[in-house]
C-alpha cells in the first residue's frame, strides 16, 4: 500500500517548541520542592592525594547545614560512572574503578566530600569549614610518562597505569599479509584532543525520598533507567522503590548517557533527609565531568596502484584521565569505524587505555568516530598523493556496496555513499577547486574532503531495546508513551508524526508522556543515532496494532472487512466508497462506551528489539583558507551531502546535521581543552578561555540531503544526530594539507600549530 | 489449582495509610502551584429569582482579581452535573437542566457568578463588589405545594413542577392480580430525609492551562475520566487536550460521583489565564453541593396467610430540589430493590420527580437503596404482624434461592441471606430478644431486623468497564496502572494483593500508579460498589497475562514446559523439585536485557466489562431502648451479618462495613437536613446544627462476616462499599416499633417525632 504521507516527510514544529521558547518547560534547574536543599560537592586542590583526615564537625555546626558527607557516609562500591556497562555484551569491557565520593584524589576537581544546606550560601560557607588534611603524591599527566616504569600509580590494580589492553576483537585477514600485497603504504599518527561537551545545562540532579522511603530522582539523562538500575545497585534500593524522572535536557550530547551528580545527590538525600538539588556551576562542569576521549592514534593503510585497499591497521593510546569510564567503548567505535569505512580484506586493531591524573573522559557526540575518520581519511589522501590519484577517485575504488558489512558487521540496506559524494562534488565544484591557483598573498585555499558511514544504534554489541505504548482517548486522539527523555532533538516529535502517519491521526493528536520510569516502560536510551531508527520502529509497531484494533471495530461499523478499510485525517473510509467512513474519535467512543465491546480502552503496546543496523553515511567537503602569516584557518564552505534515509521531519534532520557540522569545527579548529602540565589545573575552565566557534567564526553550513528511504527503518528512516560531525575533521585537515602541504599533527588545529607547521616545513 | 493464599484474605495495612498518618499525601488543599489564584463563588440569597443585572465592574478593579465570571463569560450549555448520564444505558433518564452558571437563581445558595483573586481575603471582597439586581419570584419548598397548579414555576419545561414520571421498565406480573390474591395487604408510607455526604473535605478542585491551551484539573472525583469527557463537552476541549488528576480524596460517598466545582474552576482559568483553586467552605458544601434524595414513598405489599408474597407495589416521589440531577437513576435503584429483594410474582413501582426551590440531591452511600428496604421492611414486618407470624419467618419465606434475579435481573451466585439471618438471629438472641419484656421504667426495649441484597456495580444499566496495566520492573517488583482515585476505601490495596497473589508477589512489591487520564486507561470509575468485583477482576486478569509470560520465559530457563511451574514469593519454581527455581526479578533482566528475548519488557493488559453482578447480601439486628418520657432512641447493639464473597483484606471489610452503619444510624436518627420552610435557608448549615452522630452516640458496630466466594469474583468477591447502610434505617425502625408500637412516618427519627408518635397513639 503505497499511500501518500501526509504528517511525515513535513516540516512541522519542534516537539514542545512553544512551552521552551515560553519558559513553561521545566529544567532541573527551574524545579522547586518544599524545603529543597542546597548541594555542593567539594573538590579536591591536588591532582594526586591521599585524604588523611577529613574534619567536618565544623561545617556540619553551621546553622542551616543539612548533611555532610565524605566518603565514609556512603556506599562504598566500586562502580563505573559509564553505565553502559550495565547494557553492554562485553563484560571484558568493563572496568569499575571508582568511588561515589573516593579517599583517594585522582585529579584536580575529584570529588572528596559534599553537603547540603538550606541556601546556596551556606553550602558555600560550610565547603570551606571542611578541614581536609591530605598526604599528597607525585602526579602524572601526559600518557608517555604514566607507562613509564616509576611513574606514580593512580590506580593500585593498573600497572604502569595501563588499565586495558584489547584487540580489536571482530578484525579480520592478515595485516601483515595485506601490507606485503600492497604496492604502497603509508603511516601517520595524530593527537585528537579533549573536546567538552558545552551543553548548555550543566551537571544536574534532585533527590528526594518519601514517607515509605521510596526515591525519586530527577535525572536530565538519555539513559535514565540505565540511571535507576544502577543507583538500585549502589544503595541497595529495588528497581521498583526508585523513580527516575527525566524530562527536558539543556543538551545530551552523549555526555548525558552517563551518570552524573545522581550518586552523590541521593547519598545527601539520604542523609538530609531532605530533597537536594545539586547543580554544578559552568567550572564544576568544565573540570568535573567528562570529555570526548583524547588520543594518540597512529594507522597504516596498504594500497595497490590502482587505489584498491589491502590493508588497515591501527593503534590507539586512549587517554582516560584520572578513571577508566567508557575508554573501551569509545576505542572499540574507534577500531569499528577505522576498519569498517570501506571494503578492505585485511584489517586489525588495538587499543591501550592509560591513566593520567586529568579530569576524566566519556561519551560526546560521536565519540570514537570522528576520531577514526581523521586518521583513515588523512590516510586516503596521503595515498592517493603518493600513488598520483584524486583522492575522491581512490575513495569511490574503495566504498563498500550493496549487503557489505558496515561498520559493526551487519549488512548495508542502502549503498548510498557514491552518490553522496557525486553530488557534494558536483555541488563545491570539485573538480574545478582541486586544481585552482592555490595563492592570493597569505591566503592558500584548499579543498578537501571525507566519507563516513555512521550507525543507527549500538546493536549488536549493545541493548537497544524499546518499549511503546499507545492508548487511543474518547475524542481519537492519543496518548503515546515512551521512556526516553527531551535532550532537545525533536526525537519525540518525529515519532509524534510516525504515529500520526500509522494511525491516520494529526501531529497535534499525538500527546506525549515520556521521561519517567513511573509512567513508561522500559527503554534503553537515547544515544548513538538510535533513537528515530529504534523508537521509530517501537512506536510504528505500537500504532500498526492499535490501527488493527480501529480497523476491527469500524469494519464491523460500516459493514465491510478491514483490509477495505483506509485510515486517514482521523476517520476510517471504505476505500471504495469513501463517503462511508466513521471518525477514530467515534470508534474510540463506541470501544470504551458501548458495552458489547471487547477493547474497552483501544490500547497498543509494541517492544522492538533491532536485527539490522542501517548507516547513515555521507560526505563531506570543506573549502578552507590558510593565512600563511598568522596560521589562522577559515572554512569558507562547509558542505554535506548525506544520506538519513527517509526524512521524517527535514528540519529536524538539517537541524541535527549543522549542529553537528558546527560542532566539528570546534573540535577540529577551536576548542582547547588545556590542562596546565605542571598543576594538571584545567586552565580553560570557563566559556572565555574554552573557546567555542561563535556564529561569526562559522560558515554557512551548507546540507544536502540524499533521501532513501532504508528497508528496516520506519518509514524508511535511519539515525541522524551523530552523522553531521563525523567526517569534518578530516576534510578540513585534508583541505588544509591542500592548502598549504601541512598536516597538523596534534588537535585542535590552532593558528601556533599550523604556523609551526609551516615553519618546519619550510626548514 | 487450589494453592493456598499468601497474600489474599490477609489483614495488610491499608495503602497509603503511612503517607496519611504523616500528612505526606497531598489533598487538592495541599496542592501548590506558581501563580495559583483562590476561586470563590457568588451565590444567590434568594431561593428563587431572576438577574436583571450583574455589575462587576467594580469588582474587576479591584487590585488582585484576576477574573470576574457570571453567566455571561462561560459556555452557555445546559449540562446535568450527574456523570451518570454519559454511561447510562436509558437516555430516557437524563435531563440536563443546569448552566454552569445560571441567570435564574434557583435555591438560597444557588451560584450566579465566581471570582479569581490572589488571595482568600481579595476574593472575598471581590465577592462583595459584584452588585446584582434581582426580579425575586415566589419560592416553593414543598413538593405537594410545588405541583399544585399555579405553583411557582421552577424550569419552563416542567409543567408543575414535575420533570419526570417513569414506571418501572422491568416490572413483572401484574400486581392487580397479585393483591387479589392475598389474604392480606398492608400499605405504608414514609417520608425520607435529605442526609448530607458529611465527607471530610469540601468540594475542592484546581484547573491550569499549560502554555500549549492544554487543560490540567485536579479533581477529587470518583469518576474522573467522565469529569473529563464532561468538561471537553461543556468547554468544546477534545479529551485529549485535558488531563484530570484525582489521587486522594477526603471521602468519596457516592457524591464525589458527580461532578462539582470543576466547570467554575476552569472557567476561572480560563478567563485568568493563570491556575485557580476553587475550595468550598463547610457552609457551602453542606448549601450547595448535593445531598441523598428525600422521597415521600408509599408502598404495598400482598400475602398469603402463610407468608408467601403476592404482590409487591411502589409509588415514589422524588424531590429533585432545584435541579434534576440523578433523581431518576436513584429512583430507578429505589424501584429495583423494592422489587427485586424477594421472591414475588407480581411487582411494579412508579416514580415522579419533582422540583422545588431548595438545594439539590445526588449521589450518596448506597443511594436509592435503604430508602426501598425502609419501606419493603417495616412492610414486611407489619404483614407478619397482621398475620401472626414472625418476622423473621416470614422473609425466610420469601427469599431468592440459587439462580433467581436478583436486584438487577441478572442471577444469584451464592444464596447466603439465610445463612446470613441465621447467624445473625442467634447472635443476638432473636428468639429470645422477641419475646422479652419490654418494659423498664421509661425505657422500652425492641429489638428488629431487615435483609437486603446489594449489587457489585451498576452492571447491567450503566457501563462498568476497567482496563488495567501491569508493568514489571527489573527487580521483579510491579508497576500498577489503575485508572480510579484514591477515596479512603483501600481498594488500591485491595488491588495491590490481588496483582501480587496472582503473580506471585509480595504486597510491598507492588506500586500503584493511579489517578491520572494521562497515565491510565479508562475506568468507569468506583461507585455502587464496583470495585472490588471489577477492578479486581481487571486486575487479576491482566496479573494473569503477566504471570503467564513470566512462566513462558522461566520455562526456557528452567528447561521445563510452564505447566510445571508454581510461582511464589517472588520465585518461580519446578513444582516437583522446588529446588530448580529463578527469581521473578531475574526472569524480568532477563527478558530487559537479554538481547534475544521476545518480551522486552514484561507487561500486561487486560479489560474487563462484567457479565455478572453478584449481590453482597445480609442481615442486620438492632436492638433499642426508647426513652418514651423523651423520646430518645439508643442502639444498644447493632449487629450486621454479611457476605462480601471472599474478603481480600479483612480489616478493609470490616472498616466499609462499620462505616456505612455509623452512616445508617446517622441517617436514621440524627442527621437532620433543615430547611427554613418559609426561606428555603438550609439552617443546619455547619456541623453544630448538622448534628452527625458521634462515637459517643454509637454502639459497638458488630460485624460478623459469611464467607462465601462468589464465582465470577476475584478469588471470589463481591463488592461491599455500600452495603452497611442497605438494612439500617428498617432494622433500627422495626425495632422502635417491637418497643413501643410505633411506626414513625418521617426521617429521621429525632425524639420529637417518636414522642408526637407515641402521643398520638396513646389517644
Amino acid at each position: 500500500m503505497t499511500q501518500e504521507l501526509s504528517v511525515v516527510g513535513k516540516r512541522l514544529p519542534y516537539w514542545a517548541a512553544q512551552d521552551k521558547a515560553t519558559g513553561a518547560a521545566k529544567y532541573t534547574a527551574d524545579i522547586k520542592l518544599p524545603n529543597l536543599l542546597v548541594g555542593r560537592v567539594l573538590t579536591s586542590p591536588h591532582a594526586h592525594a591521599v585524604i588523611k583526615k577529613i574534619d567536618k564537625s565544623a561545617a556540619e555546626k553551621l546553622p542551616g547545614v543539612e548533611a555532610v558527607i565524605t566518603w565514609e557516609d556512603i556506599p562504598h562500591k566500586l562502580f563505573n560512572p559509564n553505565i553502559q556497562d550495565i547494557t553492554l555484551h562485553m563484560p571484558q569491557a568493563v572496568i569499575k574503578d571508582a568511588y561515589i565520593i573516593s579517599e583517594k584524589a585522582r585529579f584536580v576537581g575529584d570529588v572528596i566530600g559534599a553537603v547540603a544546606a538550606v541556601d546556596e550560601a551556606t553550602a558555600e560557607q560550610a565547603l570551606g569549614l571542611i578541614k581536609v588534611e591530605y598526604d599528597i603524591l607525585p602526579a602524572v599527566f601526559d600518557m608517555a610518562e604514566a607507562m613509564k616504569p616509576g611513574a606514580p600509580l593512580i590506580h593500585d590494580f593498573a600497572k604502569n597505569n595501563i588499565s586495558m589492553h584489547m584487540n580489536f576483537p571482530v578484525a579480520w585477514g592478515n595485516v601483515q599479509d595485506g601490507f606485503q600485497q600492497a604496492d604502497v603504504s603509508v603511516e601517520a599518527a595524530f593527537q585528537t584532543s579533549k573536546q567538552h561537551t558545552a551543553q548548555l545545562e550543566p551537571l544536574s540532579c534532585i533527590a528526594q525520598f518519601d514517607a515509605s522511603g521510596r526515591l525519586t530522582v530527577w535525572s536530565p539523562n538519555q539513559r535514565f533507567f540505565i540511571v535507576r538500575s544502577k543507583l538500585a545497585e549502589l544503595f541497595d534500593i529495588p528497581e521498583g522503590r526508585i523513580r527516575v524522572i527525566s524530562h527536558h535536557m539543556g543538551g545530551g550530547f552523549g555526555k548525558m548517557a552517563d551518570m552524573g551528580a545522581e550518586p552523590i545527590c541521593v547519598a545527601l538525600a539520604k542523609k538530609s533527609g531532605k530533597p537536594v538539588k545539586v547543580q554544578y556551576s559552568r567550572e564544576e562542569d568544565l573540570f568535573g565531568t567528562w570529555t570526548r576521549e583524547a588520543y594518540i592514534e597512529s594507522g597504516k593503510l596498504g594500497a595497490r596502484k590502482d587505489g584498491t585497499l589491502t590493508a588497515l591497521s591501527m593503534s590507539i593510546l586512549v587517554h582516560s584521565g584520572a578513571y577508566f569510564n567508557r575508554s573501551s567503548a569509545t576505542a572499540i567505535v574507534t577500531m569499528g569505524s577505522f576498519t569498517g569505512l570501506y571494503r578492505c580484506p585485511n584489517v586489525a586493531a588495538e587499543m591501550t587505555a592509560v591513566y593520567t591524573n586529568i579530569p576524566c573522559s566519556g561519551g560526546s557526540r560521536g565519540y570514537g568516530v570522528p576520531e577514526a575518520y581523521y586518521l583513515l581519511e588523512q590516510l586516503v589522501d596521503m595515498t592517493a598523493e603518493k600513488i598520483g590519484m584524486d583522492p575522491m577517485a581512490m575513495r569511490m575504488k574503495n566504498l563498500k556496496q550493496l549487503g557489505d558489512p558496515g561498520l559493526v558487521g551487519l549488512p548495508l540496506e542502502t549503498p548510498t555513499q557514491e552518490k553522496c559524494i557525486r553530488l557534494g562534488a558536483e555541488k563545491i565544484g570539485w573538480q574545478e577547486k582541486r586544481s585552482r591557483k592555490k595563492e592570493d598573498g597569505n591566503i592558500r585555499r584548499g579543498i578537501g574532503m571525507a566519507t563516513y558511514l555512521d550507525v543507527s544504534g549500538g546493536q549488536p554489541f549493545d541493548i537497544q531495546d524499546r518499549n511503546i505504548e499507545i492508548k487511543i482517548n474518547e475524542d481519537g486522539s492519543a496518548n503515546l508513551y515512551i521512556g526516553i527523555s527531551d535532550m532537545g532533538q525533536n526525537l519525540l516529535g518525529a515519532s509524534a508524526q510516525i504515529a500520526a502517519e500509522v494511525m491516520g491521526l494529526r501531529y497535534e493528536d499525538i500527546h506525549i508522556v515520556y521521561g519517567d520510569t513511573d509512567y513508561c516502560s522500559f527503554d534503553a536510551g537515547t544515544y548513538a543515532n538510535s533513537g528515530c531508527y529504534q523508537i521509530g520502529n517501537a512506536v510504528m509497531k505500537a500504532a500498526a496494532e492499535v490501527k488493527k484494533l480501529i480497523l476491527e471495530r469500524a469494519a464491523g461499523k460500516l459493514g465491510v472487512t478491514p483490509d477495505k478499510l483506509d485510515i486517514r485525517d482521523r476517520r476510517i473510509l471504505v476505500r471504495d466508497n469513501p463517503s462511508k467512513s466513521v471518525s477514530i474519535g467515534e470508534i474510540s467512543k463506541d470501544c470504551i462506551y458501548n458495552h458489547a465491546g471487547q477493547h474497552l480502552n483501544i490500547f497498543g503496546k509494541a517492544s522492538f528489539s533491532p536485527a539490522q543496523n542501517p548507516y547513515p553515511t555521507g560526505a563531506v567537503f570543506a573549502d578552507v583558507e590558510v593565512n600563511t602569516e598568522t596560521g589562522g584557518v577559515k572554512v569558507a564552505r562547509l558542505l554535506l551531502v548525506h544520506d538519513a534515509g527517509r526524512l521524517i521531519n527535514p528540519a529536524t534532520v538539517e537541524g541535527q546535521l549543522q549542529g553537528a557540522m558546527a560542532l566539528g569545527i570546534g573540535y577540529t579548529l577551536f576548542e582547547d581543552y588545556y590542562i596546565n602540565p605542571r598543576t594538571g589545573v584545567l586552565e580553560s575552565n570557563n566559556y572565555n578561555t574554552y573557546k567555542l566557534p561563535s556564529t561569526l567564526d562559522l560558515p554557512e553550513l551548507e546540507v544536502e540531503l540524499v533521501e532513501e528511504p532504508t528497508p528496516s527503518g520506519p518509514f524508511g528512516a535511519k539515525g541522524v544526530g551523530m552523522s553531521g560531525i563525523m567526517g569534518i575533521p578530516a576534510a578540513i585537515a585534508n583541505a588544509i594539507y591542500h592548502a598549504c602541504g601541512v598536516r597538523i599533527r596534534e588537535m585542535p588545529i590552532t593558528p601556533e600549530r599550523v604556523l609551526k607547521a609551516l615553519k618546519e616545513k619550510v626548514v
